[in-house]
């Protein structure tokens, strides 16, 4: 590849900068997560801090996809739906991911994607409080979120964050949050938001795509009502791999889908003519829902069988204080743009610099993989169950060299 | 297995009943389709007619998707998106979907499940003709398709299929309709209908799930208006492959999806604040697509490259009259319950027996797999790209021999 921008693409003589290696692999060899890396199919020679974008496969997932084609499909055809537990994939995934949001298994489903899910909720909500006509949601946080919810809403209140606690009215059905900034990294307190919208009775959706795998959540703990999120992240689900939505125990019964599909019908396969909605999460459900996809996210939680969430959550806070600490180290250029060492955040950190698309091409070129959000922010994001300490030391010594 | 309500599961003795066997050799032989045969992973000795609820793997699709896992996302990681493809997939795999319904390549895009899109498009179209509240179905129709209608629409009317163009009136909006009738093979006559409600303003939605790939569709010359289908069935594209939807496009610039998500955006990678709607039909995408499956979908055009659409739909109609003309010789107990031979009929056949279950059973136990409807409905499906006319006399054989 050649140099763009002034960068190099490959190692150009500058020195690479000294570092305490010693104490990174100290810091790997005590880490608890440390045997999840083998469980991901990583190219050689590539730091991937990507996986904020896109998880790398598991690799579990070849396998079981060759098998779901051959054995299962190809085998028993049809019958696999009940033979092979196909029909109960939703709620069974569902209720793996549970345990990574603080949620009871019977409140989680998986089905369709974010976007469609945050829908279902949203609309779900706004019918079941008819005298409260209005979503609240905060200026900047992801763009599909302010999207669905002003399409879907009559109303939408638009505020900063600052501005929050005091626009929970009681014209608001709905609370809309990102819970990790996709380019900050913020995360808000949400045991407080919960409180203080259970305080003036508007109900919390929490979108949880950057935060599930990376950040301790208590869904249920703290009080939260709906949530959804996206599966091909930090969980590593897939391309696209299906979205999850939670909905809590106590107001199951009392919201409908606007989306009435027959896989949300309490007995899909009577052909009834007329609607009756599931018991429970799963009258979320819409249409038949896409199986490879679902079973390439199931395989996922193979790959991270036995991770305890705390402890996954608790790395990848230590990885970006390691980072942002190494950064300020190194590369003065960079100017951070997530909360700091020691603060609580999403799974990546952030970096402003004028020429981030260019450095982060310079940085491709020399196997390290980060992104960049226009204008100028770059991101690396630090899955911690394939993510090493020796990564992140590594990561800002090529950043140092690409530098120059 | 053991027999079931009276019907051995293996051969009992009963004798084989003659057949000329030659003949329907010989209509193998010139079968312009029976070289698409091998592009089909069936297991042996089982003769497939369930491929009305979902069809067999193509032989592309486990190699495809051990590609896709190790090259693609294994290989480029979230660069996978643009490098290989993954972004344009919907609109790919729908432009190969559009010869099969007659549409042009614009007018089709992939995305979520037939229930989703149902709804998309219905809430689109009440939206865009608010003097126009109420949506017409039929009465009878694919379950799902009422159900989405009757949470979708304010009103809804339901009417018999004799009522149905007198019943086109000024307060509807759209008429749904499920093209083949997923009982009784039904087959409205699109042109007449797509007529008669052009004449009152009515825009026409058509569920072609048990259509396409078995009767010949011809959206854009009929005047069709709007319409879903799914890709499990005749499309052979896995278990809950993704769905697609055609908006015509004269009418693609005044329909907005009430899911505004950010694949539907103008500009998805822009992170605006703001939503813009894509051009086209692209403005019906809503999150991230389901890759893996997406591309098992893709798979399926592989083995169907050269597959002349109306080829298929002649063939299809060949294999059930057949199937019809030997069950009426061979198998008196059996009512017919679809068009009979010579009718315009969807692509499976449907017979009445007080003991449908048991028979099925039986049935699959002799290695002859089809499906039941509650109460007494058998359906045989008889897709034109893997069944032979040999396999529709040793299926009436072996319901002849399953019956005593």
């Amino acid at each position: 590849m050649s140099s763009a921008g002034g960068f190099t693409a490959a190692a150009n003589g500058a020195s690479v900068p000294r570092m305490d290696m010693a104490r990174l692999h100290a810091l790997d060899a005590s880490d608890p997560l440390a045997r999840f890396r083998d469980a991901f199919a990583l190219p050689e020679g590539v730091i991937y801090l990507a996986g904020n974008s896109l998880g790398p496969p598991p690799r579990a997932a070849a396998a079981r996809l060759a098998e779901v084609v051959q054995a299962e499909w190809g085998g028993d055809l049809v019958a696999a739906w009940t033979r092979r537990g196909w029909i109960d994939a939703p709620a069974r995934v569902g209720a793996k991911i549970a345990p990574l949001i603080g949620a009871g298994a019977s409140e989680v489903i998986v089905a369709d994607s974010t976007s469609v899910d945050l829908y279902k909720l949203l609309a779900a909500a706004l019918r079941a409080r008819p005298d409260r006509p209005t979503v609240l949601t905060v200026e900047g946080d992801f763009p599909t979120d302010l999207y669905v919810a002003g399409a879907a809403a009559g109303a939408v209140r638009r505020v900063s964050r600052r501005e929050l606690i005091g626009a929970l009215g009681p014209d608001v059905a709905v609370v809309l949050l990102t819970h990790a900034h996709y380019r900050s990294g913020e995360v808000y307190d949400m045991a407080a938001v919960n409180a203080a919208a259970r305080a003036a009775g508007v109900w919390t959706l929490w979108d949880l795509s950057h935060s599930t795998g990376v950040v301790e959540l208590d869904l249920g703990g703290s009080g939260a009502d709906l949530a959804v999120g996206c599966g091909y992240k930090y969980l590593n689900g897939g391309p696209g791999a299906p979205a999850y939505l939670f909905v809590a125990r106590r107001l199951q019964d009392h919201l409908s889908s606007p989306i009435a599909g027959w896989m949300g019908h309490a007995a899909p396969f009577d052909f009834s003519a007329d609607y009756r909605p599931a018991e429970g999460v799963r009258r979320f459900l819409a249409g038949t829902p896409p199986i490879l996809s679902l079973l390439a996210l199931e395989s996922a939680f193979v790959s991270m069988a036995g991770a305890d969430p705390a402890a996954m959550a608790a790395k990848a806070r230590r990885l970006g204080d390691l980072f942002l600490e190494l950064a300020a180290e190194l590369c003065p250029e960079l100017e951070p743009a997530c909360p700091g060492p020691g603060q609580q955040r999403g799974g990546h950190v952030a970096f402003r610099h004028p020429e981030a698309q260019p450095l982060s091409d310079a940085l491709a070129a020399r196997g390290l993989i980060g992104d960049v959000r226009a204008p100028d922010l770059l991101r690396f994001g630090l899955s911690p169950l394939y993510v090493r300490f020796e990564d992140v030391g590594r990561a800002a010594q090529l950043i140092r060299q690409a530098l120059g």
